[in-house]
């Protein structure tokens, strides 16, 4: 990067561990006070290059990173893909999961896994045609991968709800999953925690965001400043017991994505803190 | 600005209002949550133009600006001051403050409360040579401005605590107070809230922020990250029934400040939510 911000980015970046030994204790809570798995969806940083992406998730005190192949791409080389992997743990993250990735073809199915293995995500956040279900289900078997679907609401017909996933793959292998992304939950006129306490065995990762309204046309906002019941959602993961990973995500430019994820993390570690 | 960050932040300003009305209900919180006057400390902003920092107090949601001079230099036009307090409006905020202004000498002072009394300001946040307070005593009882002297820590002569400021303004018109700065003043070694609580009546203005250590050499980390217990804070500012502005602020480069008042800023919310 060449203009005066990214140079400081750079300078910061240089100090991360500096930065993260003066700002303890992200997940400070009152006695007995939940803690969530809490990361970052690749989606939110797609704006920003890996090394800043590491910057902001060591700043943020987030230890875990599903990445998008704007990132990385699904064809990268295994040296690529060895360095990412490498440099993201050498900040201290971990690349637990790789998506959201989109799966068409068989062809898809055969590199989303490659992918995964080569990255050593225990998971793959996908939104696969149905019709390649069986087929996912034996990478699943192979591999030891589990697959989490990313339900999208009421602008796509590609499993718009928790629901839609459910009926598709409750037969299934139970390493064939639901991504629960409660903004898109909300905007289809679903309380994300109702969906979360019907699903709960199958849910393994959590797209956390907030949203301005029940409606498709529905915005992300800032966690707190939205419609979704955030307590309601924190005591329901609490209760199903979710051991999965919760990422953050925000859409949005670059500039305002920045500030409504920390903004959001704030929120919700400020509720968190109350018990 | 000529950055592709600058450009992006311009278009944003010009859609200010629709931010505003796509994120409505800051400080929705349970019923009965105690809500805060929120605003930001200008030191915060002082790396951003006025447009950037109207954009972000708009974008937070926040009504309460106190104008420090690098933004408005003490020795601007009337036209100049008019103009700036006129788009401040336009953009839904107040600035209700002008600070944190040093006075150390007789013209300082006459300065300082010609210049609050342009802006409309009803409080000046001042860090006055402690010989100057019968002279600032007859500039508050002459123009109605209140005067809040804020603290500055173990790292300065002038006013290190709240205490010592109250011993030399107790005895002097009810008009000259204390801006309670709870980060300097837990780096003292002492807690906020023990200081709110000993001198509410004298305390007119709070700069919120969270430190990580009680010593000299402690940084400002976002709020809900360090060591003052932000949740007494809270319940003290209410308790000693508070009505003066809270004001975020935050030490740090431009980059470092933006995320870490949203953070600081949706922690608080966080706790204020749950009541």
């Amino acid at each position: 990067m060449t203009t005066a911000a990214g140079l400081a980015l750079g300078t910061m970046l240089a100090r991360t561990s500096q930065v993260s030994a003066a700002e303890p204790n992200p997940n400070k809570s009152s006695a007995g006070a939940p803690s969530l798995n809490l990361g970052v969806a690749g989606y939110s940083m797609r704006e920003f290059s890996i090394e800043e992406t590491l910057f902001w998730l060591n700043r943020w005190q987030l230890r875990f990173w599903s990445i998008k192949d704007v990132h990385l791409p699904l064809d990268s080389s295994r040296e690529v893909i060895a360095s990412v992997k490498a440099r993201s743990e050498a900040a201290g993250v971990t690349i637990y999961g790789a998506g959201v990735i989109y799966m068409k073809t068989e062809k898809d199915v055969t590199d989303a896994f490659a992918y995964a293995k080569r990255l050593g995500a225990r998971i793959i956040i996908g939104a696969p045609n149905a019709e390649l279900l069986p087929r996912i289900e034996k990478s699943v078997q192979d591999s030891g991968i589990r697959l989490a679907i990313h339900n999208h609401g009421p602008d796509m017909d590609l499993f718009p709800t928790p629901e839609s996933i459910y009926v598709k793959i409750k037969n299934l292998d139970p390493g064939i999953g639901i991504c629960l992304d409660v903004g898109h939950t909300q905007r289809s006129g679903i309380d994300p925690s109702d969906a979360l306490e019907e699903f709960s065995g199958r849910i393994f990762d959590i797209h956390l965001k907030d949203v301005d309204k029940a409606a498709k046309d529905g915005k992300t906002v800032p966690m707190g400043r939205g419609i979704i019941d955030i307590h309601r959602l924190v005591k329901t993961i609490v209760k199903v017991k979710f051991n999965g990973v919760c990422g953050l995500e925000y859409e949005g430019s670059k500039n305002v994505t920045l500030p409504g994820i920390a903004e959001s993390l704030g929120y919700l570690r400020g509720v968190l803190s109350n018990g």
